[in-house]
Protein backbone atom coordinates (compact mmCIF):
# COMPACT_ATOMS: atom_id res chain seq x y z
CA UNK A 1 0.00 0.00 0.00
CA UNK A 2 1.26 3.44 -0.89
CA UNK A 3 1.36 6.12 1.74
CA UNK A 4 2.43 9.73 1.47
CA UNK A 5 0.90 12.61 -0.42
CA UNK A 6 0.01 12.44 -4.06
CA UNK A 7 0.21 15.41 -6.36
CA UNK A 8 -1.95 14.31 -9.22
CA UNK A 9 -2.09 16.85 -11.96
CA UNK A 10 -3.44 16.44 -15.41
CA UNK A 11 -1.71 16.92 -18.70
CA UNK A 12 -2.35 20.17 -20.45
CA UNK A 13 -3.01 20.98 -24.10
CA UNK A 14 -1.14 24.10 -25.11
CA UNK A 15 -0.61 26.47 -28.04
CA UNK A 16 -4.33 26.28 -28.81
CA UNK A 17 -4.43 27.05 -32.52
CA UNK A 18 -3.91 30.81 -32.58
CA UNK A 19 -2.65 31.03 -29.01
CA UNK A 20 0.97 30.00 -29.52
CA UNK A 21 2.71 30.23 -26.12
CA UNK A 22 -0.37 32.03 -24.77
CA UNK A 23 -3.32 29.70 -24.39
CA UNK A 24 -3.64 26.24 -22.88
CA UNK A 25 -6.20 24.11 -21.13
CA UNK A 26 -6.14 21.18 -18.75
CA UNK A 27 -7.42 17.74 -19.65
CA UNK A 28 -9.37 15.58 -17.20
CA UNK A 29 -6.91 12.76 -17.88
CA UNK A 30 -4.27 11.49 -18.14
CA UNK A 31 -2.08 13.05 -15.47
CA UNK A 32 1.22 12.23 -13.86
CA UNK A 33 1.28 10.91 -10.35
CA UNK A 34 3.84 12.17 -7.87
CA UNK A 35 4.13 10.53 -4.46
CA UNK A 36 6.09 12.26 -1.71
CA UNK A 37 6.83 11.26 1.88
CA UNK A 38 9.20 12.40 4.59
CA UNK A 39 12.39 10.42 5.15
CA UNK A 40 15.02 10.46 7.89
CA UNK A 41 18.00 11.69 5.86
CA UNK A 42 18.03 15.38 4.89
CA UNK A 43 17.39 16.54 1.32
CA UNK A 44 15.13 15.57 -1.57
CA UNK A 45 15.67 12.33 -3.48
CA UNK A 46 13.77 10.72 -6.32
CA UNK A 47 13.44 7.06 -5.45
CA UNK A 48 11.48 5.85 -8.44
CA UNK A 49 10.51 6.93 -11.95
CA UNK A 50 7.99 4.76 -13.80
CA UNK A 51 6.29 5.07 -17.17
CA UNK A 52 9.13 6.91 -18.87
CA UNK A 53 10.86 3.94 -20.46
CA UNK A 54 14.04 4.70 -18.53
CA UNK A 55 14.45 7.98 -20.36
CA UNK A 56 14.04 10.34 -17.41
CA UNK A 57 16.93 11.09 -15.03
CA UNK A 58 16.50 10.39 -11.31
CA UNK A 59 19.02 13.09 -10.39
CA UNK A 60 16.96 15.79 -8.62
CA UNK A 61 18.68 18.68 -10.40
CA UNK A 62 18.04 17.18 -13.84
CA UNK A 63 14.50 15.92 -13.32
CA UNK A 64 11.57 18.25 -14.01
CA UNK A 65 9.70 17.19 -10.87
CA UNK A 66 12.89 17.35 -8.81
CA UNK A 67 13.85 20.83 -9.95
CA UNK A 68 10.32 22.15 -9.38
CA UNK A 69 10.14 20.65 -5.89
CA UNK A 70 13.59 21.96 -4.96
CA UNK A 71 12.71 25.46 -6.19
CA UNK A 72 9.67 25.43 -3.90
CA UNK A 73 11.59 23.95 -0.95
CA UNK A 74 14.31 26.57 -1.33
CA UNK A 75 11.72 29.35 -1.37
CA UNK A 76 10.26 27.97 1.84
CA UNK A 77 13.67 27.61 3.46
CA UNK A 78 13.06 23.84 3.61
CA UNK A 79 15.77 22.61 1.25
CA UNK A 80 17.23 20.37 3.96
CA UNK A 81 13.90 18.63 4.56
CA UNK A 82 14.20 14.88 4.03
CA UNK A 83 11.72 14.01 1.28
CA UNK A 84 11.48 10.93 -0.94
CA UNK A 85 9.64 11.36 -4.24
CA UNK A 86 8.25 8.90 -6.77
CA UNK A 87 7.39 10.02 -10.28
CA UNK A 88 4.84 7.95 -12.19
CA UNK A 89 4.44 9.15 -15.76
CA UNK A 90 1.12 8.40 -17.43
CA UNK A 91 1.89 9.87 -20.84
CA UNK A 92 4.96 9.39 -22.96
CA UNK A 93 6.97 12.57 -23.19
CA UNK A 94 7.32 14.21 -26.54
CA UNK A 95 3.56 13.83 -26.93
CA UNK A 96 2.81 17.52 -27.01
CA UNK A 97 0.60 17.07 -23.98
CA UNK A 98 2.86 18.97 -21.66
CA UNK A 99 4.10 15.88 -19.92
CA UNK A 100 6.95 17.76 -18.27
CA UNK A 101 4.55 20.44 -17.04
CA UNK A 102 2.33 17.79 -15.50
CA UNK A 103 5.30 16.36 -13.58
CA UNK A 104 6.51 19.78 -12.46
CA UNK A 105 3.04 20.79 -11.27
CA UNK A 106 2.43 17.42 -9.60
CA UNK A 107 5.69 17.81 -7.70
CA UNK A 108 5.02 21.27 -6.27
CA UNK A 109 1.41 20.43 -5.40
CA UNK A 110 2.51 17.24 -3.63
CA UNK A 111 5.32 18.93 -1.69
CA UNK A 112 3.04 21.82 -0.74
CA UNK A 113 0.46 19.35 0.59
CA UNK A 114 3.11 17.40 2.48
CA UNK A 115 4.19 20.62 4.21
CA UNK A 116 0.54 21.41 5.03
CA UNK A 117 -0.05 24.05 2.35
CA UNK A 118 2.25 26.93 3.18
CA UNK A 119 1.32 28.42 -0.22
CA UNK A 120 -1.87 28.92 -2.20
CA UNK A 121 -2.12 26.81 -5.35
CA UNK A 122 -1.64 29.79 -7.62
CA UNK A 123 1.54 30.81 -5.80
CA UNK A 124 3.13 27.53 -6.84
CA UNK A 125 3.28 28.61 -10.47
CA UNK A 126 6.82 30.06 -10.61
CA UNK A 127 8.30 26.93 -8.99
CA UNK A 128 6.57 24.57 -11.40
CA UNK A 129 7.80 26.81 -14.22
CA UNK A 130 11.39 26.27 -13.09
CA UNK A 131 10.84 22.54 -13.34
CA UNK A 132 9.48 22.68 -16.85
CA UNK A 133 12.27 25.01 -17.88
CA UNK A 134 14.75 22.16 -17.29
CA UNK A 135 12.84 19.97 -19.73
CA UNK A 136 12.56 22.24 -22.74
CA UNK A 137 14.73 25.26 -22.04
CA UNK A 138 11.90 27.69 -22.68
CA UNK A 139 9.91 29.80 -20.24
CA UNK A 140 6.26 29.73 -21.19
CA UNK A 141 3.35 29.03 -18.90
CA UNK A 142 0.81 27.70 -21.37
CA UNK A 143 1.36 24.15 -20.14
CA UNK A 144 2.16 24.70 -16.47
CA UNK A 145 -0.56 27.25 -15.68
CA UNK A 146 -3.56 25.22 -16.94
CA UNK A 147 -2.12 22.03 -15.45
CA UNK A 148 -1.91 23.80 -12.07
CA UNK A 149 -5.04 25.93 -12.15
CA UNK A 150 -7.33 23.79 -14.30
CA UNK A 151 -9.63 25.04 -17.06
CA UNK A 152 -8.47 27.25 -19.91
CA UNK A 153 -5.76 29.78 -19.20
CA UNK A 154 -4.54 32.77 -21.19
CA UNK A 155 -1.03 33.99 -20.47
CA UNK A 156 -0.70 37.71 -21.11
CA UNK A 157 2.95 37.70 -20.22
CA UNK A 158 5.14 34.70 -19.64
CA UNK A 159 7.90 36.64 -17.95
CA UNK A 160 5.79 38.05 -15.11
CA UNK A 161 3.40 35.05 -15.19
CA UNK A 162 0.40 37.28 -15.75
CA UNK A 163 -2.11 34.46 -16.26
CA UNK A 164 -5.89 34.58 -16.55
CA UNK A 165 -8.69 32.07 -16.56
CA UNK A 166 -10.82 32.16 -19.70
CA UNK A 167 -14.47 31.20 -19.73
CA UNK A 168 -15.06 27.75 -21.23
CA UNK A 169 -18.51 27.40 -22.79
CA UNK A 170 -20.75 24.61 -21.56
CA UNK A 171 -20.53 21.75 -24.03
CA UNK A 172 -17.06 22.44 -25.41
CA UNK A 173 -15.04 19.24 -25.57
CA UNK A 174 -11.55 18.32 -26.67
CA UNK A 175 -10.77 15.00 -28.32
CA UNK A 176 -7.09 14.18 -28.09
CA UNK A 177 -5.52 12.06 -30.80
CA UNK A 178 -2.07 10.84 -29.88
CA UNK A 179 -0.18 9.31 -32.80
CA UNK A 180 2.70 7.04 -31.90
CA UNK A 181 5.49 9.28 -33.09
CA UNK A 182 7.75 11.43 -30.98
CA UNK A 183 8.31 15.15 -31.55
CA UNK A 184 10.64 16.96 -29.18
CA UNK A 185 9.70 20.50 -28.24
CA UNK A 186 13.23 21.68 -28.87
CA UNK A 187 13.20 20.50 -32.48
CA UNK A 188 9.65 21.72 -33.08
CA UNK A 189 10.76 25.15 -31.89
CA UNK A 190 13.91 25.19 -33.93
CA UNK A 191 12.05 24.82 -37.26
CA UNK A 192 9.97 27.96 -36.65
CA UNK A 193 10.82 31.03 -38.69
CA UNK A 194 11.89 33.93 -36.50
CA UNK A 195 9.84 36.47 -38.45
CA UNK A 196 6.18 36.65 -39.44
CA UNK A 197 4.66 39.09 -41.87
CA UNK A 198 2.67 42.01 -40.49
CA UNK A 199 -0.28 40.68 -42.45
CA UNK A 200 0.01 37.24 -40.82
CA UNK A 201 0.33 38.92 -37.43
CA UNK A 202 -2.89 40.90 -37.95
CA UNK A 203 -4.77 37.87 -39.29
CA UNK A 204 -3.63 35.67 -36.43
CA UNK A 205 -4.45 38.38 -33.86
CA UNK A 206 -7.91 38.64 -35.38
CA UNK A 207 -8.42 34.95 -34.82
CA UNK A 208 -7.03 35.08 -31.30
CA UNK A 209 -9.41 37.89 -30.39
CA UNK A 210 -12.26 36.07 -32.14
CA UNK A 211 -11.50 32.92 -30.17
CA UNK A 212 -11.45 34.75 -26.83
CA UNK A 213 -14.68 36.63 -27.61
CA UNK A 214 -16.25 33.37 -28.82
CA UNK A 215 -15.27 31.63 -25.58
CA UNK A 216 -16.58 34.46 -23.41
CA UNK A 217 -19.84 34.54 -25.37
CA UNK A 218 -20.20 30.76 -25.87
CA UNK A 219 -20.43 31.50 -29.60
CA UNK A 220 -19.41 28.20 -31.18
CA UNK A 221 -19.59 29.53 -34.74
CA UNK A 222 -17.23 32.38 -33.90
CA UNK A 223 -14.89 29.87 -32.24
CA UNK A 224 -15.06 27.77 -35.40
CA UNK A 225 -14.16 30.70 -37.66
CA UNK A 226 -11.33 31.68 -35.31
CA UNK A 227 -9.60 28.31 -35.02
CA UNK A 228 -7.26 28.86 -37.96
CA UNK A 229 -3.57 29.16 -37.23
CA UNK A 230 -1.75 30.87 -40.09
CA UNK A 231 1.64 31.03 -38.43
CA UNK A 232 2.72 28.03 -36.39
CA UNK A 233 0.63 25.17 -37.76
CA UNK A 234 1.73 25.46 -41.39
CA UNK A 235 5.33 25.18 -40.23
CA UNK A 236 4.76 22.20 -37.95
CA UNK A 237 2.15 20.24 -39.87
CA UNK A 238 4.85 18.34 -41.74
CA UNK A 239 6.23 16.91 -38.46
CA UNK A 240 3.00 14.97 -37.94
CA UNK A 241 2.17 12.28 -40.49
CA UNK A 242 -1.28 12.70 -42.05
CA UNK A 243 -2.08 15.79 -39.96
CA UNK A 244 -4.02 17.54 -42.73
CA UNK A 245 -6.13 14.44 -43.40
CA UNK A 246 -6.96 14.08 -39.70
CA UNK A 247 -7.79 17.78 -39.46
CA UNK A 248 -10.06 17.63 -42.47
CA UNK A 249 -11.79 14.49 -41.17
CA UNK A 250 -12.34 16.14 -37.79
CA UNK A 251 -13.88 19.23 -39.42
CA UNK A 252 -16.06 17.06 -41.63
CA UNK A 253 -17.27 15.26 -38.52
CA UNK A 254 -18.36 18.53 -36.94
CA UNK A 255 -15.28 19.63 -34.99
CA UNK A 256 -14.87 23.40 -34.55
CA UNK A 257 -11.21 23.10 -35.38
CA UNK A 258 -8.31 20.71 -35.04
CA UNK A 259 -4.87 21.85 -33.96
CA UNK A 260 -1.55 20.49 -32.87
CA UNK A 261 -1.10 20.37 -29.09
CA UNK A 262 2.10 21.97 -27.94
CA UNK A 263 4.88 20.96 -30.26
CA UNK A 264 2.94 17.87 -31.41
CA UNK A 265 2.40 15.16 -32.36
CA UNK A 266 -0.87 15.06 -30.39
CA UNK A 267 -3.71 16.82 -32.16
CA UNK A 268 -6.93 17.90 -30.54
CA UNK A 269 -10.19 18.55 -32.32
CA UNK A 270 -12.30 20.96 -30.27
CA UNK A 271 -15.90 19.85 -30.50
CA UNK A 272 -19.29 21.24 -29.64
CA UNK A 273 -21.28 18.86 -27.50
CA UNK A 274 -23.09 16.46 -29.79
CA UNK A 275 -26.05 14.65 -28.21
CA UNK A 276 -26.13 10.89 -28.72
CA UNK A 277 -28.97 11.17 -31.20
CA UNK A 278 -27.28 14.07 -32.99
CA UNK A 279 -26.14 14.06 -36.56
CA UNK A 280 -22.38 14.22 -36.67
CA UNK A 281 -21.03 16.27 -39.50
CA UNK A 282 -24.23 18.17 -40.19
CA UNK B 1 -33.71 76.17 -42.19
CA UNK B 2 -32.24 72.86 -43.21
CA UNK B 3 -34.55 70.05 -44.21
CA UNK B 4 -33.75 66.55 -45.27
CA UNK B 5 -32.28 63.68 -43.36
CA UNK B 6 -29.11 63.96 -41.36
CA UNK B 7 -26.70 61.08 -40.98
CA UNK B 8 -24.71 62.17 -37.99
CA UNK B 9 -22.03 59.72 -37.09
CA UNK B 10 -19.21 60.19 -34.73
CA UNK B 11 -15.53 59.91 -35.38
CA UNK B 12 -13.90 56.68 -34.35
CA UNK B 13 -10.61 55.97 -32.62
CA UNK B 14 -8.91 52.99 -34.23
CA UNK B 15 -5.85 50.77 -33.89
CA UNK B 16 -6.28 50.79 -30.13
CA UNK B 17 -2.74 50.15 -28.90
CA UNK B 18 -2.32 46.43 -29.51
CA UNK B 19 -5.31 46.14 -31.84
CA UNK B 20 -3.75 47.39 -35.07
CA UNK B 21 -6.43 47.11 -37.80
CA UNK B 22 -8.57 45.11 -35.37
CA UNK B 23 -9.97 47.27 -32.60
CA UNK B 24 -11.69 50.63 -32.63
CA UNK B 25 -14.25 52.57 -30.66
CA UNK B 26 -16.65 55.40 -31.34
CA UNK B 27 -16.36 58.80 -29.70
CA UNK B 28 -19.40 60.80 -28.53
CA UNK B 29 -18.13 63.75 -30.52
CA UNK B 30 -17.12 65.19 -32.91
CA UNK B 31 -18.92 63.66 -35.88
CA UNK B 32 -19.46 64.58 -39.49
CA UNK B 33 -22.87 65.77 -40.57
CA UNK B 34 -24.36 64.57 -43.82
CA UNK B 35 -27.61 66.12 -45.08
CA UNK B 36 -29.54 64.39 -47.87
CA UNK B 37 -32.77 65.30 -49.64
CA UNK B 38 -34.55 64.20 -52.78
CA UNK B 39 -34.18 66.34 -55.89
CA UNK B 40 -35.97 66.36 -59.26
CA UNK B 41 -33.06 65.36 -61.51
CA UNK B 42 -31.92 61.74 -61.39
CA UNK B 43 -28.67 60.66 -59.73
CA UNK B 44 -26.68 61.58 -56.63
CA UNK B 45 -24.87 64.90 -56.41
CA UNK B 46 -22.85 66.52 -53.66
CA UNK B 47 -23.97 70.13 -53.47
CA UNK B 48 -21.78 71.31 -50.63
CA UNK B 49 -18.70 70.32 -48.65
CA UNK B 50 -17.84 72.40 -45.60
CA UNK B 51 -15.13 72.12 -42.96
CA UNK B 52 -12.54 70.50 -45.22
CA UNK B 53 -10.67 73.62 -46.22
CA UNK B 54 -11.47 73.01 -49.88
CA UNK B 55 -9.41 69.81 -49.84
CA UNK B 56 -12.22 67.31 -50.47
CA UNK B 57 -13.57 66.64 -53.98
CA UNK B 58 -17.26 67.18 -54.69
CA UNK B 59 -17.24 64.58 -57.46
CA UNK B 60 -19.40 61.73 -56.20
CA UNK B 61 -17.04 58.99 -57.38
CA UNK B 62 -14.03 60.59 -55.65
CA UNK B 63 -15.69 61.62 -52.40
CA UNK B 64 -15.83 59.15 -49.50
CA UNK B 65 -19.43 60.00 -48.67
CA UNK B 66 -20.40 59.93 -52.34
CA UNK B 67 -18.84 56.55 -53.02
CA UNK B 68 -20.40 55.01 -49.93
CA UNK B 69 -23.84 56.38 -50.76
CA UNK B 70 -23.59 55.23 -54.39
CA UNK B 71 -22.53 51.73 -53.32
CA UNK B 72 -25.63 51.53 -51.16
CA UNK B 73 -27.92 52.99 -53.83
CA UNK B 74 -26.55 50.54 -56.40
CA UNK B 75 -27.17 47.63 -54.03
CA UNK B 76 -30.77 48.80 -53.61
CA UNK B 77 -31.24 49.30 -57.36
CA UNK B 78 -31.78 53.02 -56.66
CA UNK B 79 -28.77 54.50 -58.42
CA UNK B 80 -30.99 56.72 -60.56
CA UNK B 81 -32.70 58.24 -57.52
CA UNK B 82 -32.34 62.03 -57.48
CA UNK B 83 -30.53 62.85 -54.22
CA UNK B 84 -28.67 65.99 -53.16
CA UNK B 85 -26.07 65.58 -50.42
CA UNK B 86 -24.23 68.05 -48.20
CA UNK B 87 -21.09 67.00 -46.33
CA UNK B 88 -20.18 69.00 -43.24
CA UNK B 89 -16.84 67.91 -41.80
CA UNK B 90 -16.31 68.54 -38.11
CA UNK B 91 -12.76 67.23 -37.83
CA UNK B 92 -9.80 67.98 -40.06
CA UNK B 93 -8.81 64.93 -42.04
CA UNK B 94 -5.43 63.42 -41.41
CA UNK B 95 -6.27 63.59 -37.69
CA UNK B 96 -6.22 59.87 -37.10
CA UNK B 97 -9.80 60.09 -35.93
CA UNK B 98 -11.23 58.22 -38.88
CA UNK B 99 -12.65 61.34 -40.47
CA UNK B 100 -13.25 59.55 -43.77
CA UNK B 101 -15.00 56.69 -42.00
CA UNK B 102 -17.30 59.16 -40.24
CA UNK B 103 -18.28 60.68 -43.61
CA UNK B 104 -18.80 57.30 -45.25
CA UNK B 105 -20.93 56.05 -42.37
CA UNK B 106 -22.88 59.31 -42.16
CA UNK B 107 -23.66 59.04 -45.87
CA UNK B 108 -25.04 55.49 -45.82
CA UNK B 109 -27.02 56.10 -42.63
CA UNK B 110 -28.54 59.27 -44.09
CA UNK B 111 -29.44 57.68 -47.44
CA UNK B 112 -30.89 54.63 -45.69
CA UNK B 113 -33.07 56.91 -43.55
CA UNK B 114 -34.16 58.93 -46.58
CA UNK B 115 -35.29 55.71 -48.28
CA UNK B 116 -37.16 54.69 -45.11
CA UNK B 117 -34.64 52.15 -43.83
CA UNK B 118 -34.56 49.35 -46.39
CA UNK B 119 -31.54 47.93 -44.50
CA UNK B 120 -30.65 47.32 -40.87
CA UNK B 121 -27.84 49.52 -39.56
CA UNK B 122 -25.37 46.65 -39.42
CA UNK B 123 -26.08 45.75 -43.07
CA UNK B 124 -24.76 49.16 -44.11
CA UNK B 125 -21.20 48.20 -43.16
CA UNK B 126 -19.91 46.97 -46.55
CA UNK B 127 -21.13 50.12 -48.32
CA UNK B 128 -19.51 52.46 -45.83
CA UNK B 129 -16.34 50.40 -46.22
CA UNK B 130 -16.31 51.10 -49.95
CA UNK B 131 -16.47 54.79 -49.21
CA UNK B 132 -13.55 54.70 -46.80
CA UNK B 133 -11.58 52.58 -49.24
CA UNK B 134 -11.51 55.55 -51.65
CA UNK B 135 -9.91 57.71 -49.00
CA UNK B 136 -7.03 55.55 -47.88
CA UNK B 137 -6.86 52.64 -50.28
CA UNK B 138 -6.99 50.07 -47.51
CA UNK B 139 -9.81 47.75 -46.46
CA UNK B 140 -10.05 47.66 -42.70
CA UNK B 141 -13.16 48.10 -40.63
CA UNK B 142 -11.67 49.38 -37.39
CA UNK B 143 -12.87 52.91 -38.15
CA UNK B 144 -16.07 52.27 -40.07
CA UNK B 145 -17.52 49.55 -37.84
CA UNK B 146 -17.36 51.45 -34.52
CA UNK B 147 -18.49 54.66 -36.21
CA UNK B 148 -21.54 52.79 -37.53
CA UNK B 149 -22.32 50.50 -34.63
CA UNK B 150 -21.09 52.58 -31.70
CA UNK B 151 -19.14 51.30 -28.72
CA UNK B 152 -15.97 49.27 -29.02
CA UNK B 153 -15.67 46.87 -31.92
CA UNK B 154 -13.25 44.02 -32.56
CA UNK B 155 -12.74 42.96 -36.16
CA UNK B 156 -11.86 39.29 -36.42
CA UNK B 157 -11.56 39.45 -40.17
CA UNK B 158 -11.57 42.57 -42.30
CA UNK B 159 -12.24 40.70 -45.53
CA UNK B 160 -15.51 39.08 -44.45
CA UNK B 161 -16.34 41.95 -42.05
CA UNK B 162 -16.61 39.57 -39.12
CA UNK B 163 -17.05 42.28 -36.47
CA UNK B 164 -17.95 41.96 -32.80
CA UNK B 165 -18.94 44.32 -30.04
CA UNK B 166 -16.63 44.23 -27.05
CA UNK B 167 -17.79 45.00 -23.53
CA UNK B 168 -16.71 48.46 -22.36
CA UNK B 169 -16.34 48.69 -18.59
CA UNK B 170 -18.32 51.29 -16.74
CA UNK B 171 -16.08 54.26 -16.06
CA UNK B 172 -13.64 53.81 -18.94
CA UNK B 173 -13.03 57.12 -20.68
CA UNK B 174 -10.94 58.27 -23.61
CA UNK B 175 -9.30 61.67 -23.71
CA UNK B 176 -8.42 62.68 -27.24
CA UNK B 177 -5.47 64.98 -27.80
CA UNK B 178 -5.33 66.36 -31.32
CA UNK B 179 -2.05 68.10 -32.13
CA UNK B 180 -2.14 70.49 -35.07
CA UNK B 181 -0.03 68.45 -37.42
CA UNK B 182 -1.23 66.34 -40.31
CA UNK B 183 -0.32 62.68 -40.84
CA UNK B 184 -1.76 60.92 -43.85
CA UNK B 185 -2.75 57.30 -43.40
CA UNK B 186 -0.98 56.34 -46.61
CA UNK B 187 2.37 57.66 -45.38
CA UNK B 188 1.89 56.25 -41.87
CA UNK B 189 1.28 52.85 -43.46
CA UNK B 190 4.22 53.06 -45.80
CA UNK B 191 6.76 53.44 -42.99
CA UNK B 192 5.70 50.18 -41.32
CA UNK B 193 8.06 47.23 -41.60
CA UNK B 194 6.47 44.30 -43.41
CA UNK B 195 7.80 41.74 -40.96
CA UNK B 196 7.60 41.39 -37.20
CA UNK B 197 9.58 38.96 -35.09
CA UNK B 198 7.80 35.90 -33.74
CA UNK B 199 8.69 37.15 -30.26
CA UNK B 200 7.04 40.53 -30.92
CA UNK B 201 4.02 38.74 -32.35
CA UNK B 202 3.62 36.62 -29.21
CA UNK B 203 4.15 39.59 -26.89
CA UNK B 204 1.67 41.74 -28.78
CA UNK B 205 -0.88 38.90 -28.91
CA UNK B 206 -0.49 38.51 -25.17
CA UNK B 207 -1.38 42.16 -24.70
CA UNK B 208 -4.29 41.96 -27.14
CA UNK B 209 -5.74 39.00 -25.27
CA UNK B 210 -5.06 40.73 -21.95
CA UNK B 211 -6.86 43.84 -23.16
CA UNK B 212 -9.92 41.87 -24.31
CA UNK B 213 -10.08 39.87 -21.08
CA UNK B 214 -9.58 43.08 -19.09
CA UNK B 215 -12.45 44.75 -20.97
CA UNK B 216 -14.78 41.77 -20.49
CA UNK B 217 -13.91 41.59 -16.79
CA UNK B 218 -13.75 45.36 -16.17
CA UNK B 219 -10.25 44.74 -14.81
CA UNK B 220 -8.61 48.16 -15.14
CA UNK B 221 -5.22 46.95 -13.90
CA UNK B 222 -5.12 44.21 -16.54
CA UNK B 223 -6.10 46.78 -19.17
CA UNK B 224 -3.27 48.99 -17.95
CA UNK B 225 -0.69 46.19 -18.20
CA UNK B 226 -1.98 45.27 -21.65
CA UNK B 227 -1.90 48.71 -23.27
CA UNK B 228 1.64 48.39 -24.59
CA UNK B 229 2.11 48.27 -28.34
CA UNK B 230 5.47 46.76 -29.24
CA UNK B 231 4.96 46.73 -32.99
CA UNK B 232 3.20 49.72 -34.54
CA UNK B 233 3.69 52.50 -32.01
CA UNK B 234 7.51 52.40 -31.93
CA UNK B 235 7.53 52.83 -35.71
CA UNK B 236 5.03 55.69 -35.76
CA UNK B 237 5.92 57.58 -32.59
CA UNK B 238 8.44 59.69 -34.48
CA UNK B 239 5.70 61.08 -36.76
CA UNK B 240 4.09 62.80 -33.78
CA UNK B 241 6.12 65.53 -32.10
CA UNK B 242 6.55 65.00 -28.33
CA UNK B 243 4.48 61.79 -28.35
CA UNK B 244 6.59 60.05 -25.72
CA UNK B 245 6.40 63.05 -23.38
CA UNK B 246 2.62 63.23 -23.73
CA UNK B 247 2.33 59.47 -23.17
CA UNK B 248 4.47 59.62 -20.07
CA UNK B 249 2.54 62.60 -18.70
CA UNK B 250 -0.76 60.80 -19.30
CA UNK B 251 0.48 57.71 -17.45
CA UNK B 252 1.78 59.82 -14.60
CA UNK B 253 -1.64 61.45 -14.37
CA UNK B 254 -3.33 58.08 -13.96
CA UNK B 255 -4.15 57.05 -17.54
CA UNK B 256 -4.25 53.31 -18.21
CA UNK B 257 -2.33 53.84 -21.41
CA UNK B 258 -1.86 56.36 -24.17
CA UNK B 259 -1.77 55.36 -27.82
CA UNK B 260 -1.85 56.85 -31.26
CA UNK B 261 -5.30 56.86 -32.86
CA UNK B 262 -5.32 55.40 -36.34
CA UNK B 263 -2.30 56.64 -38.20
CA UNK B 264 -1.99 59.64 -35.87
CA UNK B 265 -1.39 62.38 -34.98
CA UNK B 266 -4.27 62.23 -32.48
CA UNK B 267 -3.39 60.39 -29.30
CA UNK B 268 -5.87 59.06 -26.78
CA UNK B 269 -5.14 58.31 -23.15
CA UNK B 270 -7.63 55.72 -21.88
CA UNK B 271 -8.58 56.63 -18.34
CA UNK B 272 -10.38 55.01 -15.47
CA UNK B 273 -13.13 57.18 -14.10
CA UNK B 274 -11.62 59.43 -11.49
CA UNK B 275 -14.11 60.93 -9.04
CA UNK B 276 -13.84 64.67 -8.53
CA UNK B 277 -12.31 64.21 -5.13
CA UNK B 278 -9.94 61.51 -6.39
CA UNK B 279 -6.19 61.77 -6.38
CA UNK B 280 -4.95 61.86 -9.93
CA UNK B 281 -1.76 60.00 -10.51
CA UNK B 282 -1.93 57.90 -7.36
Amino acid sequence: MKTGIKGHDTDPVSNIAVGYDLLGFALDAPGDEIVVRFREEPGLVITQVTGAGGKLPRAVDKNTAGVAAMALLRHLGEERRGIAMEVHKKMPFGSGLGSSAASAVGAVVAVNELLKRPLEKRELLPFAMQGEHVADGAWHADNVAPSLMGGMIFIRDNETLDVHRVHVPEGLYAVVVHPKVEVLTRSARSILREEVSLEQHVRQSGNLGGLLIGLFRSDFELIRRSLHDHIIEPQRASLIPHFRAVQEAARQAGALGCSVSGAGPSVFPLCPHIPLDGHIGQ
